[in-house]
């Protein structure tokens, strides 16, 4: 049927909307797509509708290609299985919680692996029955602290989750890659850059981990790659530990004065002002040719406090070179499930032990960090402090600092975490050649989840020999609503959006302008007849709204392929318009429609 | 594709899952279509799935073609907008609330009214903007105090809701004829028996409104119609209201001893036993003619609890005739959005004006009942009460009656309430009959609400003379899980389900039997032709499963056509079963495929 503008649910806008920070947010809401209800909760009009609605069948078109069905479990779910997975704590203010009248606890689920598992364990149990691979598309919640961005990260939101089931790590690997391979036809058929970069594995401990990150400056994700292929983002990202050096024949360390150096650029003033210049070799590989002291002869050593699932509160000190700063994403990996801040002022007050600004492991009477020294705190060090590298570092001692401190000799750590910031030109741990930094977004993850959540849930099979085995599963999510805004966010010009033809709204925009009859017969003869080519077809037959108008509408909404019936509609001729490269081209109706229905 | 039943996500269950009441609730789950995870709460598995999708694609074809488009509302939605139209405060526990993490309020919507109300005030200005119809289908919450009946009375469903705009009393009517119209089709279509019913036009207080009841006995909803074809729920019937009689010269009332009568049954034996047999005309119509006295010339006084929204606590006496009863959901539609229930122990203690047992609203000194009587009580009378009726009531002293106590002299109410049982037999209020009572489930629900939401949130348009006029709304509401799960209770036999052809989740279920490679070849062909044709084909592929396995399978899952590759195949037969009327035929491939493709 014809969708006639003269009665559709549409209204653009000329203004934009007050808190829109990006571009696919300020289109969507002014072209008539979506609409704020509250903050990252959006109300999905006609137009909105029918994109999702394009994107969600192709997904579900390359889901069946691969022998994955769809299930659809409930947004609100018992707290319970989540409780038994660990979810429901390590979760935090992150989740919508609530109670039923008779007082069970609830949450809207932002991922549904323990019921799927659950269900699984419920309906499955012989090896015969596996592989199996089953998904949803399904509008989930996440109680962002900034829901922000539109659509990007909002707080309800829709997503396909597929899980697969096997008995072995081979048969893991398959259905994975069998996902992965759906991913690539998906992103292809929507027109959508993406690159594959190893993630971080998480909690789970599963062997597999990749995002599809669509790259682009306005990303929230940092990626590093090498030319030789390597990708990941930066919380997977493995420093190359060097190899370590002899210690024989190093200098002892020796404290020296440093008054007021609290910082790292004013020790290394300092030092090239009172010490002699380094050693060939100092603190190894990186710096190994220095004549001048740098950031990289430091070892800075930065006071965490990790706040445990249980409650408890943890210092711990990571030691890093003084050239780097510790990642906040990398550390929220590195330390998950805790959280982690930085300490406070009253977690330096507690602990007088640690000489704030001065800081460092080792002092002439024995160890300050570490948890057999002295303080008991934890000291976890960066991987590039290998045994024979030489550091200048606090004393621990107001105003002093001590250089020639050598790592395995002097101090150790308990622990290697590997937090530091990654920079453009570090190695690719593969051996792929040094890295370059990049930007990108989130637009799917395929990860193997392993045995977590069957071994925690107790999804178990018999095997080929009639022993109980559990099941390996893996998870893989697409963002649908965001992959919609990314590709508002791709597509667009100054007029407004413009659609690949694989998810427009509709397929054809016809335009009917002037007062003249002639034009609106052949106006609506188009539409019918692009219509029973199975064409879905937009028709602006507004009496009384001038060409300008209709025009600004139709670059606005931003369906690919535009036809107008105007001024030549008696002579049999309509213009043609190809809203993205702008070109315009007068043709008869016969002409149109053959180019129109092309396939 | 090809669905293989090797491969397809289903296991059908050999027992009856503990917790079903309904042989639609026993038939889903054990056939595989869904699956409890909390009460009243349902994953969807593949077939019902796509039974669920057929339904919801009638609809839409049918909003359609009446010119409705569809948008879609997040489930959790901000409390402000309900707050506004009291809704909020009016739900009661009926609702699902929580918090962000910012103590935001939010509520998971079981409509949208407000939403819709405020989108098109958001969107709309003038009077051209009209008519304008959307609807969305969508997943809803009540925390219902009893969850049961599997989908029939769920916490989660899916609804179809639609909303008109309009801005004349006119283009309402004509709005809610179209969506009417529709609903007529779309049950129709899915072959399901329906009843309009007049129905409460509640709070909001719209003129028309109206049910769509699927006659069965299981329905939790009593309905009245007449031969001459009026229907209405009982909560909407109206009784009609004798004429009132004469009061001249009816004698004056007399208290008389009444021992160990407290109810009504003991008073009717009680005053045969003792009292004169009644005057002809006593109590007014129903009972002119009787001999003895008998319930229903007495006056029954019944003491209920209302509760506010304000929170606070009144009582109201109803008086009603002897023979019936104060019907529990005319009380509650009568009485809202107040909550009503019987006065306690407590209430009685508080007012010890009311005699128990006897109360009455008159006494030698002056009324008892009323806002003007000595107690201040609300006293409200069934329509039957009308002046010149003649009754015994309560004399409001303990084991003490009154008789000969005439309405419109001795005592009056302060209104006219009309929350008494309906009884077969009742006349019609429009004339056409005596009424009969039947049972029925709500499948749907259409619903002048007139300009309650739209005066209350301000929503208004400029009409023809540029004058801002508030825009007159109708509701529309059918749900989607409920008839299919009606449908799953109409169509089934002892051995499973039958589907309508309309929603059976695959076309035909292609079966192949035996060891012979023969029948698989077949049954692949077969399957293979049936897709190409567009039909959706379920195939039972499984190579080491008996034939009476998958025959009962098949009569479980219920698709309406099965056919049957076995035996014969290698001549090129196959046998054709028809899952309703159990009839199977023998017959040549070619003549299978054409009679399954038949339309």
């Amino acid at each position: 049927m014809v969708t006639r503008l003269s009665h559709f649910f549409l209204r653009t806008l000329r203004e934009d909307p007050a808190d829109a920070e990006v571009t696919s947010h300020r289109l969507l809401v002014r072209a008539g797509y979506i609409r704020r209800q509250a903050p990252g909760i959006f109300a999905w009009l006609p137009l909105g509708l029918r994109v999702k609605a394009r994107i969600e069948n192709i997904i579900r078109e390359e889901m069946a290609a691969i022998g994955a069905y769809e299930v659809h479990f409930p947004a609100l779910v018992p707290a319970d299985p989540y409780r038994e997975s660990g979810r429901w704590e390590a979760y935090g203010d992150g989740i919508f919680r609530l109670k039923d009248r008779k007082d069970a606890d609830y949450l809207l689920a932002p991922t549904h692996e323990e019921l799927f598992t659950l269900l699984v364990k419920d309906l499955y149990s012989s090896y015969k029955d596996l592989p199996l691979s089953i998904y949803q598309i399904q509008d989930k919640y996440r109680d962002e602290a900034r829901p922000r961005a539109g659509l990007l990260r909002g707080r309800e939101f829709t997503m396909k989750d597929a899980y697969s089931f096997d008995y072995t790590d081979a048969g893991l690997d398959v259905s994975y890659q069998a996902q992965r391979d759906a991913y690539e036809r998906i992103f292809q058929r929507l027109g959508l850059e993406y690159v594959i970069v190893q993630a971080d594995n998480g909690l789970m401990g599963g062997a597999r981990s990749e995002e599809f990150l669509h790259p682009t400056s306005v990303g929230e994700d940092t990626f590093v790659r090498s030319e030789g292929g390597y990708a990941a983002n930066v919380e997977a990202f493995e420093t190359i530990a060097p190899a370590p050096l002899p210690i024989d024949g190093l200098p002892a360390p020796v404290i020296f004065d440093s008054p007021d150096t609290p910082t790292i650029q004013t020790l290394v003033d300092h030092a090239n002002a009172h010490l002699d210049a380094p050693a060939p070799g100092i603190a190894g590989p990186a710096t190994a040719d220095a004549t001048q002291w740098t950031a990289a002869h430091t070892l800075k050593n930065v006071v965490l406090a990790l706040t445990h699932l249980d409650g408890t509160r943890e210092l711990v000190v990571v030691g890093i070179p003084g050239d780097r700063d510790v990642d906040d994403k990398r550390v929220e990996v590195a330390f998950a499930p805790a959280e982690v801040e930085a300490a406070t002022d009253a977690d330096f007050a507690r602990n007088p032990q640690l000489v704030r600004g001065y800081i460092g492991p080792w002092s002439e009477t024995g160890p300050i960090l570490g948890e057999e020294s002295a303080s008991g705190i934890r000291y976890l060090l960066d991987p590039r402090v290998v045994d024979g590298t030489s550091w200048i570092t606090g004393a621990n001692i107001h105003e002093k600092h001590v250089h020639s401190l050598v790592a395995g000799r002097d101090f150790a750590g308990d622990g290697v975490v590997d937090v530091a910031s990654v920079r453009a030109g570090d190695p690719a741990p593969d051996g792929s050649g040094p890295v370059s930094l990049a930007r990108g977004m989130e637009i799917g993850h395929v990860f193997q989840l392993g045995r977590f959540f069957a071994e925690t849930l107790g999804l178990k099979v018999l095997d080929e020999n009639g022993k109980l085995v559990t099941v390996t599963m893996g998870s893989y999510g697409i963002g649908v609503t965001r992959i919609l805004a990314i590709l508002a966010e791709l597509n667009n010009d100054d007029k407004g959006l413009i659609w690949p033809e694989s998810v427009s709204p509709f397929d054809v925009h016809v335009v009917a302008t002037g007062k003249d009859a002639a034009a609106y017969a052949l106006a609506d003869d188009i539409a019918a007849r692009l219509e029973a080519t199975g064409r879905e077809v937009l028709y602006d037959d507004r009496p009384k709204v001038s060409p300008g108008v209709k025009f600004a509408d139709a670059e606005l909404v931003g369906v690919p392929h535009i036809v107008i019936a105007g001024r030549d509609a008696a002579a049999g001729d309509v213009e043609v318009w190809n809203r993205a490269t702008g070109e315009r081209q007068v043709m008869d109706v016969e002409a149109a429609l053959a180019r129109l229905t092309a396939r």
